[in-house]
């Protein structure tokens, strides 16, 4: 294996646990390589660090595989590493069926995402490091799931960074691309072929279900960015008396009518509506809530957007604010890694002042057992999701 | 009532929904006062603000008990505000009966805290404005929780700076000072006439249910500063193989021993020993545990002494984790308020760092449902609690 020797200049950052090498802080690099190779990385002392996988053409230089010397990179590695997600998977989640089974670098396997829905599982490989060992990988899924379909979602653009081509389609076996999965007790149909990302957004499992108490017999519920429904289908298995559900999307609605009727609740209106306007309107038609939800996409998909993105963030949680009952709850999220959580807590206290309400916080968490963080890895802590009781003030 | 009227330079705290007047916050005041009498707030512009209770021989002279102008502050308000803290709880934490019950500023009557143990409540009085109205608090907490007995933990010393004394006993009825209760399907014995506080710390409830997934039939668990032992009898009830509880309390000692019999758990070893000593020492001894638990007592009671307070922490968290089984957890709390949520976690990876450990976040909350914060008043965001899966790396 070609060794990779990092400047003295570096931050110590995987000292520090964190599994990335930059261009910048490689010194020299010595023996052939070709990308998406294994190499062993040293520090200026000559001092083994890690073995990782190297790809020149990326920013991120290295992915570190392990910093265990006595670990071979080799196809039982690859088998025990996605034995050691799902058997952690099955701890945290006791009977879970449908969550994210691999999540890349807090897994320890970077590069690679596998989401499974029931016996189906559907998988992201990002990184050429990843694409090289395609082999090893599809034996650790199939000798840890067993699964019926494996479908491959490389249809993301962070794959040409890496000088891979986008691609989608059954990598194994054969199901239907439309699957339904059970999540805190309610059913979903996933589109894997054409849904968001994988078809489904796992992270908020333990979120949805942190709503139950907030609901009874007469709770009236607003869940904004519905999408396929998510939040709304929580609200009423917990008994909610009504919802309204708002996405600008007409497909996502289609699909949250749809998980609506599986679950057969009928006590919900659909609303195709830019969710932005649909606020700004219910607070000029004076109408309330006692539950507001917001669950908007990622905001900021960058640093420099984050400003702008915290104008949009204050616009629909003053709005949602002041359509909530006196006593009643928000129910506010940010997907947005670059909005750190000290800057979406006060974006959420600008809300309230400007609206005249005080806050009491409930509950605040982040994203659930499946998207584990790791601690150096700061790129990790995305999700910000938060309930407020709501009072009126003078 | 009197009026309180603020400066013009003042931080607009109040419409932030912060509860607190400074004295530097204050212009004049018209009109006659007694120490602990209600007031009106007006801003400089003569503009209504809040009624509270003033005590000019405080530094935080008026404490806001409302901010809605129909308000009249009566025994009628007093028992409101007692039945919403405690239908609070009821939503919250279904059939609970034992809790905090009243969180002070956090449940809008600043300065009382009441915590329920079944039927039996003990209650701190922590302000003048509040003792003047005893009677009116007694009134709401018979209609509300119709207890067999109410006992006055008044020994505190932030009396004295409120002009009061301390003093504790029965206030209403008669019980014995022992009472069994039960928390996440543990029994405890609470001693609420010598206890630390009131008894009970009753912040952690939902983080010592956290542990659950960290148990199987083979974990073996390390306890220290276990106090009465919530977190030994937690990991009992989860089916632990074997857990060791350290404090360097005797009598605590002894409690957690009442405890762990009173739940018929016999697979407990207890150490009366100073934990950071018996953490370097199990160091030393080579010791391993499956799951390492460390829920000090508050290092930085004050600003100045969070330095000294982050090194003890460091120390503790350095042996605790190299403590850990490989894959094994470290869960780890601290309760200074002073030592900010950053502050934590830079310290534990400062740590992770010494001991060649890789930490991967599983789980990361604050105090839970029965300590609500007010979104505005950071004084209440004090506990920080974390469960780390910890991995060495060479």
């Amino acid at each position: 294996m070609a060794k990779v020797v990092l400047n003295r200049k570096r931050k110590k950052r995987l000292e520090q646990g964190h599994p990335w090498v930059f261009q910048s802080e490689v010194d020299y690099i010595e023996g052939e390589i070709t990308p998406g190779d294994f190499v062993d990385i040293y520090n200026h002392e000559g001092f083994w660090l890690a073995k990782g996988y190297i790809n020149p053409a990326s920013q991120i230089i290295v992915r570190v595989m392990t910093q265990n010397p006595d670990d071979e990179l080799n196809e039982q590695f690859f088998v025990n590493r996605i034995r050691q997600a799902w058997a952690y998977r099955e701890r945290m989640i006791p009977g879970v069926r449908s969550c994210r089974a691999v999540y890349g670098e807090a897994d320890f396997l970077p590069g690679l995402i596998v989401d499974k829905y029931e016996d189906v599982l559907v998988v992201q490989i990002l990184a050429l490091g990843m694409e090289k060992h395609k082999d090893w990988i599809l034996t650790g899924l199939l000798e840890v799931f067993e699964p019926r379909a494996i479908y491959l979602r490389n249809d993301v653009n962070v794959r040409e960074l890496e000088g891979l081509e986008k691609e989608k389609g059954f990598w194994y076996g054969e199901a239907e691309t439309e699957i339904e999965i059970e999540e805190n007790g309610v059913k979903y149909i996933v589109d894997i072929e054409n849904g968001q990302k994988t078809g489904f957004f796992f992270d908020q499992r333990q979120n949805r279900a942190a709503i139950r108490p907030l609901i009874g017999p007469d709770t009236t519920v607003l869940d904004c960015f519905t999408h396929t429904g998510s939040f709304m289908l929580n609200a009423c298995l917990y008994g909610a008396k009504h919802v309204t559900a708002v996405d600008i999307s007409e497909h996502a609605i289609e699909t949250a009518k749809r998980n609506a009727a599986l679950n057969g609740f009928t006590n919900v209106d659909f609303v195709v509506d830019n969710a932005f306007d649909y606020l700004r309107q219910a607070v000029r038609n004076g109408k309330q809530w006692d539950v507001v939800i917001l669950d908007p996409p990622a905001f900021a998909k960058s640093a420099n957007a984050v400003r702008k993105a915290l104008r949009g963030y204050k616009d629909i949680n003053l709005n949602g604010l002041k359509l909530v009952k006196d006593g009643g709850f928000l129910v506010t999220a940010s997907c947005s890694y670059h909005v750190r959580p000290d800057k979406f807590r006060e974006m959420i206290a600008d809300a309230a002042f400007d609206a005249k309400k005080v806050l009491r916080e409930v509950y605040w968490s982040g994203a659930g057992y499946d998207h584990p963080k790791l601690l150096a890895a700061d790129e990790g802590d995305y999700l910000k999701f938060a309930i407020y009781e709501v009072h009126s003030r003078r």
